[in-house]
């Protein structure tokens, strides 16, 4: 397996086209496209990585991967009276199918529907208590308590964010929003800057993959069936509208981020994640996706 | 496992909200939503079933995974270029997206993508060929000579289906037609009425469950590859605009038809039919889908 | 007046950039796009005219004024139950908004609008006694028994005409069609292919300018209200998507044809025909439109 | 003309259906909808009037064609090229059209269009120069200083408006935008509580109907052609999706607003003013609209 990975950095290196890098974000417009990392995390707890698998990038989307989960433990079932499990056949920012369907976001992973997650959160907390409440989960599940928020980059999504916080007020003309606009994408955009690498990632991810635990024989972090679900999610919408190539490509389920990282989960085998930042047409990681693919297809770990 | 089925058929047996028959296709509107059947096929070929197993009942867009294996067959992944692999985020029979992406599908199992697929069937063969083509197919699939399909059916659907003509002369005006509308249509509205029961469709759908082979050391009908990859848009985009809610409760891919037929499969476990007429608000089989849940759940076999 | 007329043909001839003539249509497509003319018939029955105002064309979608007027004449305000008053904000075939209003039709100018419009005076007529219906009332309106129909274009449409149908099937399947496909298809191309020149549609136009009457002291062909009304529809819905442009740079009421004409009037005072086969981006007359700007501005005629 | 106007508002009294009070803005919901008021200025500069012509409402959406005025007088036809003149086919608070239209609104008689021309008018003035310019222009056309702003209602609609706070950020994020947006919501919701009664409104109207002249022999407040296009553009989307309604049945240009005020023009004759706070299914006065189609029959004042 390191050989895999480590051929799968080494192809990686190779690829002429590298995707572009997102420029709607100023501090994720300076990142080298020529980055790429790949962390696997397997069921004894072992990580075996490559390549700039140590590198620090906000996890951008991923993370709505944990405000979900986090969601689902604080409010239940409820959530899904205020956002759908359906792709959205739209991209990712969209705000088009909101008006189609009465202000209900398509599914968890568009942002409309992980700003009605992360307005879930507020309900329960204070705007800081709701931040330090994710900080501290994902802390908890990478069992890594460095990692932290990069500030300068919530700084740089709170001043160009004008279509999440459209996304955001029109969510509230329709009643689906409960805290102050400002509150709630506060909190976002300093989610959305939780900064990792792929090995802290890839550890993170592990409740994904073994049914609810941090990894075999541990406490759960959400229940079994949860775990399975999420996952679901993220094999239908995780990809935004590339979701069903990601599927037809590599085969597990995976939530993407605009700055190149994607976390993928092989359910009871490992949890993975990939770092590169060029994005393909869909805002997806060109590179990361190929890497991803040439190693679920060695080590014959899809899910089909 | 057997009790499994039969507690399934049991327990199905029970449920008063049974959903509403097709109405649109007058043939479909005759059947008795008090129907369900259920039959489970084996890597050994050993076949469980129970209910309304034998009870024969045309397949409907279940068709359309085959004719999508048959097609990948004949003209390779060419076929990609006339046809998408992401959800729709809309009605099966829906010509509005057609509209905002130039002729282009989204994927093969809505009305419009099959309707492509069994177009470039009939690029090699002549209409009455390309039919004889596919029903040969599933019968090889089945194992099964007695497989036929219901002319009455057949003729029923080319007299009301304006939609599909509409979708049909859609697709031509934009140049992705190959062949005289009314011959593919033809073809099309008699591969929705082969008729078959559970059982039989069980065993036609066992290919997909074990990587192109139609039981453990079988020869492959299509590459491992193949079959894996038709699983994953089985499972982004088999139930129409409710694929990613089947994902969620269900968790295995599967197709599912308007007679209220569903062919799941488990990956190298089992390929399982189940049928009840009645259906929810996406077309799929209200009743159909609780079986599969429930036997899925059950036998723990959930692909996440 | 003949001055004006003049000028504004002069002016055309001088006009570099010409539009594209139509290509869809094989016979469209051979026409000549330096070719200009305009008619204006006042209400004293005199007709000015220039250019090529005597060469004929077929008249294409303007043919839809003189089945709407036929239409409502034989059916009445019931017409409006199968047929909305709206501009469309979407392209002249589009077939997207069908499918958001159950099938019918934005207005009677769009093509959908206007199969239903011939459907239904299909209805109270054999196919060919419709269109013979159809041609006669053209006839008296320019009063001018030569019109007659282009059948190589009326065959040329009828090959080639995947979209319209599409259209046709479409509203079909929401029952918004009362004679088979075929026949009101075939009725519909022909229309589309009336044979005129500018002096002649200017001349069958009248009866819009003139209250109801095609001329001063004539008898009435439609009420006086009905005209206003038709008048009306012609302005907000006559360019399809570019109907606001025309009304804001032209100012009178319009229905334009993918041919290249356009028939024009200005209450009580004038009917104008123009035709130039060059076509604008919303499938317009390019220097039809500018020589109606020219001529409406340089009379004062607009009536804002 | 007394007579008509009495006879209009006698009419006006005796319908039962009156529509629905706007509910949206608090303070809109509380009007009594039996209230209907009409006031009709001729080109001598004498002003007819009955039932509730005197009383003060807010003018809504009415302003927009003031604040039009005033941008083209500011910013000239650069203002095209950030909104264009085209009916939306959609609701008036329709997001989805600037998605498909890279954030060009549709028509400057949409909130979003509107949005844009009050930022147009912003980039010359401070937001209370601008404010205070906007109150001083209408003044100026109404001749009569006692017009202001209904504090109240803008608190109202500043508090309530997501919707166009959404449409305002999803402008900003395309890049059409040139001030804060709150700077901008700011003016633009004070504009739309302008207080006005029908006799204040028909005179402000004037310049529309008259060349751009407030009365015969009076100075320009603008060019004569501008008059004439800005009331082509409110023929074809002054009442949002009831626009080509409205023309049909009524047959003048014209302005709503959803407090139940319509401002309508006949050129070269008149300038009317109606008021009744029950609306339509399109946010139109119900019978502010029939009072109009009274009228204007009754006085064969159709521009068609």
């Amino acid at each position: 397996m390191e050989l895999a990975a480590a051929r799968t950095i080494e192809r990686a290196a190779e690829l002429q086209e590298r995707g572009n890098v997102a420029s709607y974000i100023p501090e994720l417009a300076k990142v080298d496209p020529q980055k790429a990392g790949i962390a696997i995390t397997l069921a004894n707890g072992a990580t075996i990585s490559a390549g700039d698998c140590d590198e620090q990038s906000t996890i951008q989307s991923v993370s709505k991967v944990f405000t979900l989960a986090l969601a689902l433990g604080t409010v239940g079932d409820r959530l899904w009276n205020r956002v759908g499990r359906e792709p959205s056949g739209s991209a990712f920012d969209s705000i088009l199918q909101l008006e189609h369907e009465n202000g209900i976001p398509r599914n968890p992973f568009v942002n409309a529907g992980a700003l009605v997650v992360t307005d879930s959160i507020l309900s329960n907390y204070q705007p800081k208590e709701a931040l330090a409440e994710i900080l501290s989960f994902v802390r908890a599940l990478a069992d890594d308590e460095t990692i932290h928020i990069d500030k300068a980059v919530a700084q740089s999504e709170t001043e160009t964010g004008h279509r999440n916080r459209a996304l955001a007020h029109y969510l509230a003309s329709y009643g689906n929003f409960n805290n102050q606009v400002d509150h709630t994408l506060g909190v976002y955009f300093h989610q959305c800057a939780l900064s990792m690498s792929c090995v802290q990632l890839s550890r993170a991810g592990r409740f994904l993959a073994f049914g609810g635990a941090i990894g075999a024989g541990e406490a759960r972090i959400v229940s079994h069936r949860r775990a399975k679900r999420i996952a679901a999610i993220m094999i239908t919408c995780g990809h935004y509208d590339g979701s069903g190539d990601f599927a037809y490509r590599v085969g597990v389920p995976a939530k993407s981020g605009v700055s190149g990282m994607i976390l993928a989960v092989v359910p009871n085998v490992a949890s993975i994640a990939v770092w590169s930042p060029g994005l393909n047409k869909n805002g997806n990681s060109l590179i990361g996706t190929q890497m991803l693919e040439q190693v679920i297809r060695e080590l014959d770990w899809s899910i089909f």
